[in-house]
Protein backbone atom coordinates (compact mmCIF):
# COMPACT_ATOMS: atom_id res chain seq x y z
CA UNK A 1 0.00 0.00 0.00
CA UNK A 2 2.78 2.34 0.75
CA UNK A 3 3.68 1.82 -3.03
CA UNK A 4 1.04 2.56 -3.84
CA UNK A 5 0.70 6.50 -2.43
CA UNK A 6 4.50 6.80 -3.87
CA UNK A 7 3.31 6.31 -7.67
CA UNK A 8 0.22 8.29 -6.36
CA UNK A 9 1.69 11.10 -4.89
CA UNK A 10 4.59 11.58 -7.73
CA UNK A 11 3.68 13.59 -10.99
CA UNK A 12 1.26 11.01 -12.27
CA UNK A 13 2.75 8.96 -15.41
CA UNK A 14 0.84 8.19 -18.78
CA UNK A 15 -0.06 5.18 -19.27
CA UNK A 16 -1.23 3.69 -22.76
CA UNK A 17 -3.61 0.68 -22.67
CA UNK A 18 -4.49 -1.35 -25.65
CA UNK A 19 -5.61 -5.27 -26.18
CA UNK A 20 -6.69 -7.59 -29.10
CA UNK A 21 -9.95 -8.49 -27.78
CA UNK A 22 -11.67 -5.08 -28.74
CA UNK A 23 -12.57 -2.44 -26.32
CA UNK A 24 -15.44 -4.10 -25.00
CA UNK A 25 -13.75 -7.27 -24.01
CA UNK A 26 -13.58 -7.66 -19.81
CA UNK A 27 -10.26 -8.25 -19.71
CA UNK A 28 -9.17 -4.85 -21.11
CA UNK A 29 -11.37 -2.70 -18.13
CA UNK A 30 -9.81 -5.13 -15.31
CA UNK A 31 -6.18 -3.49 -17.18
CA UNK A 32 -8.27 -0.17 -17.05
CA UNK A 33 -9.17 -0.09 -13.72
CA UNK A 34 -6.08 -1.12 -12.16
CA UNK A 35 -3.96 0.90 -13.87
CA UNK A 36 -6.36 4.41 -12.83
CA UNK A 37 -4.38 3.42 -9.76
CA UNK A 38 -0.76 4.31 -10.85
CA UNK A 39 -1.17 7.14 -13.58
CA UNK A 40 -3.28 8.97 -16.21
CA UNK A 41 -4.73 6.50 -18.27
CA UNK A 42 -5.66 6.65 -22.12
CA UNK A 43 -7.16 3.70 -24.08
CA UNK A 44 -6.95 3.15 -28.05
CA UNK A 45 -8.20 -0.34 -28.45
CA UNK A 46 -9.77 -1.94 -31.56
CA UNK A 47 -13.54 -1.52 -32.00
CA UNK A 48 -14.12 -5.47 -32.32
CA UNK A 49 -11.98 -8.76 -32.02
CA UNK A 50 -8.68 -9.23 -33.00
CA UNK A 51 -7.24 -12.10 -31.81
CA UNK A 52 -4.36 -13.83 -33.86
CA UNK A 53 -3.80 -11.02 -35.68
CA UNK A 54 -0.06 -11.28 -34.96
CA UNK A 55 1.62 -8.30 -35.73
CA UNK A 56 -0.33 -7.09 -38.54
CA UNK A 57 -0.84 -3.34 -39.73
CA UNK A 58 -3.13 -1.72 -41.79
CA UNK A 59 -1.71 -0.43 -45.39
CA UNK A 60 -4.13 -1.81 -47.55
CA UNK A 61 -7.33 0.46 -45.94
CA UNK A 62 -7.88 3.48 -44.20
CA UNK A 63 -8.10 3.38 -40.58
CA UNK A 64 -11.29 5.05 -37.95
CA UNK A 65 -10.82 6.07 -35.05
CA UNK A 66 -13.48 7.35 -32.85
CA UNK A 67 -13.81 9.09 -29.14
CA UNK A 68 -15.53 6.50 -26.93
CA UNK A 69 -17.46 6.56 -23.96
CA UNK A 70 -16.66 2.79 -22.87
CA UNK A 71 -14.48 4.37 -19.87
CA UNK A 72 -16.60 7.25 -18.82
CA UNK A 73 -17.39 5.90 -15.14
CA UNK A 74 -13.56 5.93 -14.50
CA UNK A 75 -13.18 8.98 -15.50
CA UNK A 76 -10.68 7.58 -18.93
CA UNK A 77 -10.24 9.20 -22.46
CA UNK A 78 -10.57 6.29 -24.73
CA UNK A 79 -10.44 5.56 -28.37
CA UNK A 80 -11.95 2.90 -30.46
CA UNK A 81 -9.93 2.24 -33.76
CA UNK A 82 -10.88 0.10 -37.04
CA UNK A 83 -7.59 -1.30 -36.97
CA UNK A 84 -5.17 -4.17 -35.48
CA UNK A 85 -3.22 -3.98 -32.02
CA UNK A 86 -0.15 -2.41 -33.61
CA UNK A 87 -2.19 0.13 -35.66
CA UNK A 88 -3.50 1.33 -32.28
CA UNK A 89 -0.25 2.07 -30.88
CA UNK A 90 0.96 3.65 -34.05
CA UNK A 91 -1.94 5.80 -33.50
CA UNK A 92 -1.74 6.58 -30.21
CA UNK A 93 1.86 7.18 -30.14
CA UNK A 94 1.78 9.61 -33.81
CA UNK A 95 -1.48 10.73 -33.77
CA UNK A 96 -3.26 11.08 -30.05
CA UNK A 97 -0.38 11.84 -27.84
CA UNK A 98 1.39 14.02 -30.36
CA UNK A 99 3.87 15.83 -27.99
CA UNK A 100 3.12 13.77 -25.05
CA UNK A 101 4.99 10.60 -24.84
CA UNK A 102 3.64 7.34 -22.49
CA UNK A 103 5.41 6.41 -19.57
CA UNK A 104 4.14 2.50 -19.93
CA UNK A 105 2.12 0.78 -22.97
CA UNK A 106 -0.16 -2.29 -21.30
CA UNK A 107 -1.99 -4.58 -22.98
CA UNK A 108 -4.75 -7.21 -22.58
CA UNK A 109 -5.57 -8.53 -20.25
CA UNK A 110 -6.08 -11.24 -23.11
CA UNK A 111 -8.66 -13.65 -22.69
CA UNK A 112 -6.53 -16.54 -23.38
CA UNK A 113 -3.12 -17.94 -23.24
CA UNK A 114 0.17 -16.39 -24.82
CA UNK A 115 2.98 -18.60 -23.90
CA UNK A 116 5.56 -20.37 -25.61
CA UNK A 117 5.16 -19.83 -29.30
CA UNK A 118 1.17 -18.04 -28.98
CA UNK A 119 3.88 -15.04 -28.45
CA UNK A 120 3.95 -14.88 -32.47
CA UNK A 121 0.55 -15.08 -33.27
CA UNK A 122 -0.91 -12.58 -30.27
CA UNK A 123 -2.24 -9.33 -30.96
CA UNK A 124 -2.08 -8.91 -27.29
CA UNK A 125 1.92 -9.05 -27.44
CA UNK A 126 2.11 -7.61 -31.12
CA UNK A 127 0.83 -4.28 -29.02
CA UNK A 128 3.16 -4.61 -26.22
CA UNK A 129 6.37 -5.11 -28.93
CA UNK A 130 4.90 -2.01 -30.97
CA UNK A 131 5.46 -0.20 -27.39
CA UNK A 132 9.11 -1.38 -27.28
CA UNK A 133 10.14 -0.19 -30.86
CA UNK A 134 8.98 2.78 -30.07
CA UNK A 135 11.32 2.96 -26.53
CA UNK A 136 8.77 2.79 -24.62
CA UNK A 137 8.53 0.18 -21.25
CA UNK A 138 5.90 -2.26 -22.34
CA UNK A 139 3.82 -5.24 -21.00
CA UNK A 140 1.04 -7.84 -22.38
CA UNK A 141 -1.26 -9.59 -19.94
CA UNK A 142 -2.96 -12.72 -20.75
CA UNK A 143 -4.98 -14.79 -18.46
CA UNK A 144 -5.18 -19.00 -19.48
CA UNK A 145 -8.58 -18.34 -19.36
CA UNK A 146 -10.57 -18.16 -22.67
CA UNK A 147 -14.29 -17.48 -21.57
CA UNK A 148 -15.31 -14.10 -22.51
CA UNK A 149 -16.55 -13.71 -18.47
CA UNK A 150 -13.22 -15.36 -17.27
CA UNK A 151 -12.38 -14.48 -13.62
CA UNK A 152 -9.80 -11.99 -13.64
CA UNK A 153 -9.89 -10.55 -10.22
CA UNK A 154 -6.73 -12.53 -8.50
CA UNK A 155 -4.84 -11.17 -11.07
CA UNK A 156 -5.17 -7.56 -10.27
CA UNK A 157 -2.89 -6.98 -7.24
CA UNK A 158 -0.10 -8.73 -9.44
CA UNK A 159 -0.95 -6.39 -12.66
CA UNK A 160 -0.39 -3.49 -10.46
CA UNK A 161 3.08 -4.77 -8.80
CA UNK A 162 4.45 -5.28 -12.00
CA UNK A 163 3.52 -2.41 -13.62
CA UNK A 164 4.59 -0.34 -11.11
CA UNK A 165 7.80 -2.34 -10.88
CA UNK A 166 8.48 -1.37 -14.44
CA UNK A 167 7.36 2.48 -13.90
CA UNK A 168 10.37 2.26 -11.33
CA UNK A 169 13.11 0.21 -12.54
CA UNK A 170 12.60 -0.01 -16.56
CA UNK A 171 13.09 -2.80 -18.46
CA UNK A 172 15.95 -3.45 -20.90
CA UNK A 173 16.31 -1.26 -23.91
CA UNK A 174 13.84 -3.60 -27.12
CA UNK A 175 12.10 -5.39 -24.68
CA UNK A 176 8.45 -6.02 -23.49
CA UNK A 177 7.41 -8.26 -21.21
CA UNK A 178 4.59 -11.07 -22.09
CA UNK A 179 2.91 -11.78 -18.91
CA UNK A 180 0.29 -15.20 -18.26
CA UNK A 181 -1.61 -15.45 -15.20
CA UNK A 182 -2.65 -19.20 -14.43
CA UNK A 183 -6.70 -19.22 -14.83
CA UNK A 184 -8.48 -18.42 -11.24
CA UNK A 185 -10.22 -21.96 -11.47
CA UNK A 186 -8.74 -25.71 -12.55
CA UNK A 187 -11.38 -26.54 -15.63
CA UNK A 188 -10.88 -30.12 -14.59
CA UNK A 189 -11.02 -30.23 -10.62
CA UNK A 190 -13.11 -26.90 -10.62
CA UNK A 191 -10.95 -25.80 -7.61
CA UNK A 192 -9.73 -22.84 -7.05
CA UNK A 193 -5.87 -22.51 -8.43
CA UNK A 194 -3.43 -21.07 -5.80
CA UNK A 195 -0.94 -18.50 -6.99
CA UNK A 196 2.26 -19.40 -6.03
CA UNK A 197 4.61 -16.76 -7.13
CA UNK A 198 6.19 -14.87 -10.20
CA UNK A 199 8.72 -16.54 -12.17
CA UNK A 200 10.84 -14.86 -15.12
CA UNK A 201 10.90 -17.20 -17.67
CA UNK A 202 12.03 -18.24 -21.32
CA UNK A 203 9.47 -19.19 -24.06
CA UNK A 204 8.67 -22.63 -24.09
CA UNK A 205 9.59 -24.72 -27.40
CA UNK A 206 6.11 -25.81 -27.99
CA UNK A 207 3.58 -25.73 -30.78
CA UNK A 208 0.60 -26.38 -32.10
CA UNK A 209 -0.22 -29.61 -34.11
CA UNK A 210 -3.37 -28.00 -36.70
CA UNK A 211 -6.02 -30.06 -37.54
CA UNK A 212 -8.61 -28.65 -40.18
CA UNK A 213 -11.72 -28.96 -39.79
CA UNK A 214 -13.88 -29.35 -43.01
CA UNK A 215 -17.44 -28.52 -43.24
CA UNK A 216 -19.97 -27.73 -46.30
CA UNK A 217 -21.75 -24.58 -46.82
CA UNK A 218 -25.36 -23.93 -47.21
CA UNK A 219 -24.18 -23.79 -50.93
CA UNK A 220 -22.61 -26.77 -51.66
CA UNK A 221 -19.41 -25.19 -50.67
CA UNK A 222 -16.27 -26.57 -48.55
CA UNK A 223 -14.91 -24.73 -45.87
CA UNK A 224 -12.43 -24.98 -43.35
CA UNK A 225 -12.02 -24.54 -39.28
CA UNK A 226 -8.49 -24.06 -38.30
CA UNK A 227 -8.16 -26.24 -34.97
CA UNK A 228 -5.35 -28.14 -33.13
CA UNK A 229 -3.79 -29.32 -30.08
CA UNK A 230 -1.12 -27.50 -28.11
CA UNK A 231 2.16 -29.80 -28.07
CA UNK A 232 5.19 -29.11 -25.73
CA UNK A 233 7.65 -30.92 -25.96
CA UNK A 234 10.05 -28.67 -24.31
CA UNK A 235 10.68 -30.34 -20.75
CA UNK A 236 12.27 -27.07 -19.38
CA UNK A 237 11.17 -26.09 -16.31
CA UNK A 238 12.37 -22.41 -16.67
CA UNK A 239 9.85 -21.75 -19.38
CA UNK A 240 6.13 -19.97 -19.47
CA UNK A 241 4.44 -22.81 -20.32
CA UNK A 242 5.64 -24.53 -17.31
CA UNK A 243 5.21 -21.94 -14.83
CA UNK A 244 1.76 -21.22 -15.80
CA UNK A 245 1.06 -25.16 -15.74
CA UNK A 246 2.59 -25.22 -11.90
CA UNK A 247 0.59 -22.28 -10.37
CA UNK A 248 2.80 -19.33 -11.04
CA UNK A 249 2.77 -15.87 -12.83
CA UNK A 250 4.95 -16.14 -16.25
CA UNK A 251 6.83 -12.91 -17.12
CA UNK A 252 8.97 -13.45 -20.54
CA UNK A 253 11.49 -10.70 -21.83
CA UNK A 254 10.81 -10.78 -25.40
CA UNK A 255 13.33 -8.99 -28.12
CA UNK A 256 11.92 -8.05 -31.70
CA UNK A 257 15.33 -8.83 -32.71
CA UNK A 258 14.84 -12.01 -34.68
CA UNK A 259 18.25 -12.53 -35.73
CA UNK A 260 19.77 -15.91 -35.30
CA UNK A 261 23.06 -14.94 -34.68
CA UNK A 262 24.31 -18.81 -34.68
CA UNK A 263 22.79 -19.13 -37.83
CA UNK A 264 25.13 -16.77 -38.76
CA UNK A 265 28.20 -18.27 -38.32
CA UNK A 266 26.54 -21.77 -39.48
CA UNK A 267 25.36 -20.42 -43.34
CA UNK A 268 29.21 -18.47 -43.45
CA UNK A 269 30.73 -22.23 -42.39
CA UNK A 270 28.72 -24.55 -44.78
CA UNK A 271 27.14 -22.76 -47.55
CA UNK A 272 29.11 -21.92 -50.96
CA UNK A 273 27.52 -18.67 -52.43
CA UNK B 1 25.25 -25.76 -64.06
CA UNK B 2 26.60 -28.47 -62.71
CA UNK B 3 24.80 -28.47 -59.64
CA UNK B 4 21.23 -27.88 -61.30
CA UNK B 5 21.78 -31.42 -63.00
CA UNK B 6 22.82 -33.01 -59.69
CA UNK B 7 19.92 -31.81 -57.74
CA UNK B 8 17.54 -32.92 -60.92
CA UNK B 9 18.59 -36.32 -61.22
CA UNK B 10 18.48 -37.36 -57.50
CA UNK B 11 14.91 -38.15 -56.05
CA UNK B 12 13.19 -34.41 -56.62
CA UNK B 13 12.71 -32.61 -53.60
CA UNK B 14 9.26 -31.25 -52.56
CA UNK B 15 8.79 -27.48 -52.27
CA UNK B 16 5.84 -25.71 -50.65
CA UNK B 17 5.92 -21.83 -52.15
CA UNK B 18 3.64 -19.10 -51.09
CA UNK B 19 3.87 -15.33 -50.95
CA UNK B 20 1.98 -12.63 -49.07
CA UNK B 21 0.65 -10.60 -52.65
CA UNK B 22 -1.23 -13.49 -53.66
CA UNK B 23 -0.84 -15.93 -56.12
CA UNK B 24 -1.31 -13.86 -58.77
CA UNK B 25 1.69 -11.19 -58.00
CA UNK B 26 4.12 -11.24 -60.34
CA UNK B 27 7.20 -11.95 -57.68
CA UNK B 28 5.34 -15.39 -56.62
CA UNK B 29 5.78 -16.81 -60.64
CA UNK B 30 9.27 -16.14 -60.45
CA UNK B 31 9.70 -17.95 -57.39
CA UNK B 32 7.97 -20.84 -58.99
CA UNK B 33 9.60 -21.10 -62.10
CA UNK B 34 13.16 -21.18 -60.32
CA UNK B 35 11.92 -23.90 -58.06
CA UNK B 36 10.63 -26.19 -60.77
CA UNK B 37 14.37 -26.09 -61.41
CA UNK B 38 14.98 -28.02 -58.49
CA UNK B 39 11.96 -30.15 -57.33
CA UNK B 40 8.61 -30.88 -57.56
CA UNK B 41 6.07 -27.73 -56.61
CA UNK B 42 3.02 -27.24 -54.93
CA UNK B 43 1.48 -23.76 -54.64
CA UNK B 44 -0.21 -22.62 -51.17
CA UNK B 45 -1.14 -19.14 -51.72
CA UNK B 46 -3.30 -16.42 -50.67
CA UNK B 47 -6.39 -15.35 -53.25
CA UNK B 48 -5.67 -11.65 -52.72
CA UNK B 49 -2.75 -9.45 -51.09
CA UNK B 50 -1.97 -9.85 -47.73
CA UNK B 51 0.96 -7.33 -47.02
CA UNK B 52 1.55 -6.29 -43.40
CA UNK B 53 -0.34 -9.52 -42.45
CA UNK B 54 2.32 -10.12 -39.88
CA UNK B 55 2.15 -13.86 -38.20
CA UNK B 56 -1.68 -13.11 -38.33
CA UNK B 57 -3.89 -16.50 -37.98
CA UNK B 58 -7.60 -17.08 -39.00
CA UNK B 59 -9.62 -18.56 -35.73
CA UNK B 60 -12.84 -16.61 -36.09
CA UNK B 61 -13.66 -17.30 -39.64
CA UNK B 62 -13.69 -20.20 -41.68
CA UNK B 63 -10.83 -20.69 -44.07
CA UNK B 64 -11.67 -21.59 -48.13
CA UNK B 65 -9.52 -22.98 -50.18
CA UNK B 66 -9.57 -23.92 -53.74
CA UNK B 67 -7.41 -25.46 -56.66
CA UNK B 68 -6.18 -22.62 -59.21
CA UNK B 69 -4.88 -23.01 -62.72
CA UNK B 70 -2.70 -19.91 -62.20
CA UNK B 71 0.32 -22.27 -62.86
CA UNK B 72 -0.78 -24.99 -65.21
CA UNK B 73 1.51 -23.86 -67.89
CA UNK B 74 4.36 -24.88 -65.71
CA UNK B 75 2.42 -27.98 -64.63
CA UNK B 76 2.33 -26.84 -61.01
CA UNK B 77 -0.43 -27.95 -58.52
CA UNK B 78 -1.95 -24.57 -57.06
CA UNK B 79 -4.26 -23.86 -54.07
CA UNK B 80 -5.67 -20.72 -53.41
CA UNK B 81 -6.73 -19.85 -50.27
CA UNK B 82 -8.99 -16.99 -48.17
CA UNK B 83 -6.24 -16.85 -45.22
CA UNK B 84 -3.32 -15.51 -44.19
CA UNK B 85 0.15 -16.49 -45.47
CA UNK B 86 1.08 -18.31 -42.06
CA UNK B 87 -2.73 -19.80 -42.61
CA UNK B 88 -1.47 -21.15 -46.04
CA UNK B 89 1.72 -23.17 -44.68
CA UNK B 90 -0.81 -24.26 -41.91
CA UNK B 91 -3.28 -25.61 -44.14
CA UNK B 92 -0.58 -27.17 -46.56
CA UNK B 93 1.42 -29.22 -44.09
CA UNK B 94 -2.02 -30.15 -43.09
CA UNK B 95 -4.82 -30.48 -44.68
CA UNK B 96 -3.28 -30.91 -48.66
CA UNK B 97 0.24 -32.60 -48.18
CA UNK B 98 -1.08 -34.45 -45.13
CA UNK B 99 1.59 -37.60 -45.43
CA UNK B 100 3.83 -36.06 -47.67
CA UNK B 101 6.75 -33.32 -46.06
CA UNK B 102 7.55 -30.76 -47.95
CA UNK B 103 11.89 -30.66 -48.18
CA UNK B 104 11.81 -26.61 -48.43
CA UNK B 105 9.35 -23.58 -47.78
CA UNK B 106 10.10 -20.72 -50.20
CA UNK B 107 7.90 -17.49 -49.89
CA UNK B 108 7.91 -14.53 -51.98
CA UNK B 109 9.28 -13.12 -54.03
CA UNK B 110 8.10 -10.20 -52.43
CA UNK B 111 7.63 -6.79 -53.67
CA UNK B 112 9.05 -4.61 -51.50
CA UNK B 113 11.62 -4.51 -48.54
CA UNK B 114 11.65 -6.36 -45.67
CA UNK B 115 14.17 -5.77 -44.31
CA UNK B 116 15.24 -4.90 -40.23
CA UNK B 117 11.73 -4.49 -38.32
CA UNK B 118 9.69 -5.04 -41.39
CA UNK B 119 10.62 -8.89 -40.66
CA UNK B 120 7.81 -8.42 -37.94
CA UNK B 121 5.40 -6.40 -39.99
CA UNK B 122 5.50 -9.13 -43.23
CA UNK B 123 3.09 -12.00 -44.33
CA UNK B 124 6.29 -13.20 -46.58
CA UNK B 125 8.83 -13.53 -43.75
CA UNK B 126 5.52 -15.24 -41.50
CA UNK B 127 4.68 -17.89 -43.91
CA UNK B 128 8.42 -18.70 -43.68
CA UNK B 129 9.11 -18.95 -39.87
CA UNK B 130 5.76 -20.90 -40.01
CA UNK B 131 7.49 -23.92 -41.56
CA UNK B 132 10.55 -22.75 -39.44
CA UNK B 133 7.90 -24.00 -36.68
CA UNK B 134 6.83 -27.09 -38.30
CA UNK B 135 10.59 -28.22 -38.46
CA UNK B 136 11.11 -27.38 -42.62
CA UNK B 137 13.67 -25.33 -43.97
CA UNK B 138 12.35 -22.21 -44.91
CA UNK B 139 13.39 -18.84 -47.07
CA UNK B 140 11.47 -15.85 -47.37
CA UNK B 141 12.61 -14.10 -50.70
CA UNK B 142 11.86 -10.02 -50.84
CA UNK B 143 12.72 -7.84 -53.65
CA UNK B 144 13.27 -3.76 -52.73
CA UNK B 145 11.16 -2.79 -55.22
CA UNK B 146 7.46 -1.93 -54.60
CA UNK B 147 6.34 -2.12 -58.00
CA UNK B 148 3.58 -4.32 -59.15
CA UNK B 149 5.77 -4.65 -62.60
CA UNK B 150 9.00 -5.19 -60.86
CA UNK B 151 11.61 -6.72 -62.59
CA UNK B 152 13.16 -9.80 -60.19
CA UNK B 153 15.14 -11.19 -63.32
CA UNK B 154 18.25 -10.52 -61.81
CA UNK B 155 17.26 -12.84 -58.55
CA UNK B 156 16.41 -15.72 -60.50
CA UNK B 157 19.97 -17.70 -60.42
CA UNK B 158 20.61 -16.23 -56.87
CA UNK B 159 17.40 -17.90 -55.52
CA UNK B 160 18.02 -20.49 -57.20
CA UNK B 161 21.55 -20.97 -55.48
CA UNK B 162 20.11 -20.09 -52.13
CA UNK B 163 17.63 -22.17 -52.32
CA UNK B 164 19.85 -24.86 -53.99
CA UNK B 165 22.24 -24.72 -50.86
CA UNK B 166 19.33 -25.11 -48.04
CA UNK B 167 18.43 -28.23 -49.86
CA UNK B 168 22.02 -29.26 -49.55
CA UNK B 169 23.68 -27.73 -46.04
CA UNK B 170 20.08 -27.49 -44.41
CA UNK B 171 19.73 -24.67 -41.55
CA UNK B 172 20.04 -24.83 -38.23
CA UNK B 173 16.72 -26.04 -36.12
CA UNK B 174 14.38 -23.36 -35.47
CA UNK B 175 16.09 -20.89 -38.26
CA UNK B 176 14.22 -19.24 -41.10
CA UNK B 177 16.53 -17.51 -43.67
CA UNK B 178 15.29 -13.58 -44.82
CA UNK B 179 16.74 -12.70 -47.99
CA UNK B 180 16.31 -9.53 -49.23
CA UNK B 181 17.45 -8.27 -52.78
CA UNK B 182 18.85 -4.74 -54.12
CA UNK B 183 15.95 -3.04 -56.81
CA UNK B 184 17.62 -3.84 -60.50
CA UNK B 185 17.40 -0.32 -60.79
CA UNK B 186 18.16 2.63 -58.85
CA UNK B 187 14.93 4.53 -58.91
CA UNK B 188 17.27 7.82 -58.71
CA UNK B 189 19.59 7.34 -60.91
CA UNK B 190 17.67 5.50 -63.45
CA UNK B 191 20.93 3.02 -63.81
CA UNK B 192 21.00 -0.69 -63.29
CA UNK B 193 22.27 -1.44 -59.63
CA UNK B 194 24.93 -4.07 -59.77
CA UNK B 195 24.51 -7.04 -57.23
CA UNK B 196 28.31 -7.08 -55.22
CA UNK B 197 28.11 -10.25 -53.75
CA UNK B 198 25.56 -11.61 -50.99
CA UNK B 199 25.85 -11.17 -47.32
CA UNK B 200 24.96 -13.14 -44.54
CA UNK B 201 23.92 -10.10 -41.98
CA UNK B 202 21.82 -9.27 -39.09
CA UNK B 203 18.67 -7.19 -38.71
CA UNK B 204 18.80 -3.61 -38.50
CA UNK B 205 17.46 -1.83 -35.60
CA UNK B 206 15.56 0.60 -37.65
CA UNK B 207 11.97 1.81 -37.75
CA UNK B 208 9.57 3.58 -39.21
CA UNK B 209 8.26 6.97 -37.63
CA UNK B 210 5.03 7.17 -38.74
CA UNK B 211 2.80 9.26 -40.35
CA UNK B 212 -1.19 9.68 -40.59
CA UNK B 213 -2.91 11.23 -43.57
CA UNK B 214 -5.95 12.42 -42.22
CA UNK B 215 -8.74 12.83 -44.61
CA UNK B 216 -12.66 13.12 -44.69
CA UNK B 217 -14.37 10.79 -46.55
CA UNK B 218 -17.70 11.34 -48.61
CA UNK B 219 -19.98 11.49 -45.92
CA UNK B 220 -18.22 13.85 -43.83
CA UNK B 221 -16.73 11.45 -41.86
CA UNK B 222 -12.86 11.27 -41.00
CA UNK B 223 -10.25 8.68 -41.54
CA UNK B 224 -6.58 7.80 -42.02
CA UNK B 225 -3.95 6.32 -43.68
CA UNK B 226 -0.68 4.78 -42.18
CA UNK B 227 2.33 6.39 -43.52
CA UNK B 228 5.97 7.06 -42.60
CA UNK B 229 9.33 7.24 -43.09
CA UNK B 230 12.16 4.34 -42.73
CA UNK B 231 14.38 5.65 -40.35
CA UNK B 232 17.79 3.90 -39.46
CA UNK B 233 20.21 4.77 -36.67
CA UNK B 234 22.29 1.61 -36.85
CA UNK B 235 25.26 2.37 -38.43
CA UNK B 236 26.53 -1.57 -38.56
CA UNK B 237 27.63 -2.80 -41.68
CA UNK B 238 26.73 -5.95 -40.70
CA UNK B 239 23.18 -5.63 -41.10
CA UNK B 240 20.49 -6.40 -43.62
CA UNK B 241 19.83 -2.40 -44.44
CA UNK B 242 23.62 -1.76 -44.98
CA UNK B 243 23.54 -4.89 -47.57
CA UNK B 244 21.02 -3.89 -49.65
CA UNK B 245 21.63 0.06 -49.52
CA UNK B 246 25.00 -1.16 -50.77
CA UNK B 247 24.54 -3.61 -53.48
CA UNK B 248 24.46 -6.70 -52.02
CA UNK B 249 21.67 -9.44 -51.06
CA UNK B 250 21.26 -9.80 -47.33
CA UNK B 251 20.44 -13.13 -45.84
CA UNK B 252 19.22 -13.01 -42.11
CA UNK B 253 18.93 -16.15 -40.11
CA UNK B 254 15.83 -15.32 -38.03
CA UNK B 255 14.68 -17.13 -35.30
CA UNK B 256 11.23 -17.42 -33.52
CA UNK B 257 12.34 -17.75 -29.97
CA UNK B 258 11.67 -14.50 -28.67
CA UNK B 259 12.86 -14.31 -25.45
CA UNK B 260 15.49 -11.22 -24.57
CA UNK B 261 17.32 -14.00 -22.15
CA UNK B 262 19.49 -10.59 -21.03
CA UNK B 263 16.30 -9.81 -19.60
CA UNK B 264 15.74 -12.16 -17.57
CA UNK B 265 19.09 -11.55 -15.19
CA UNK B 266 18.11 -7.95 -15.15
CA UNK B 267 14.54 -8.68 -14.00
CA UNK B 268 15.62 -10.96 -11.53
CA UNK B 269 18.56 -8.77 -10.31
CA UNK B 270 16.39 -5.34 -10.31
CA UNK B 271 12.76 -5.90 -9.48
CA UNK B 272 11.07 -6.82 -5.84
CA UNK B 273 8.08 -9.06 -6.74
Amino acid sequence: MQKEKEVSTNQRPLILVSNDDGITAKGIRQLVEVMTLLGEVIVVAPDSPQSGMGHAITIHMPLKIRKSDVFKDLGVEAYECSGTPADCVKLAKFHIFQNRTPDLVVSGVNHGSNTSISVLYSGTMSAAIEGAIEGLPSIGFSLCDYGEDADFSHTRSHIFKIAEQTLKNGLPNNVALNVNFPARFDKETEKENEIKGTKVCRQAQARWQEKFDLRTDPYGREYLWLAGDFINPDKGEDTDEWAVKNGYISIVPCQFDMTAYHGITHINKEWEI
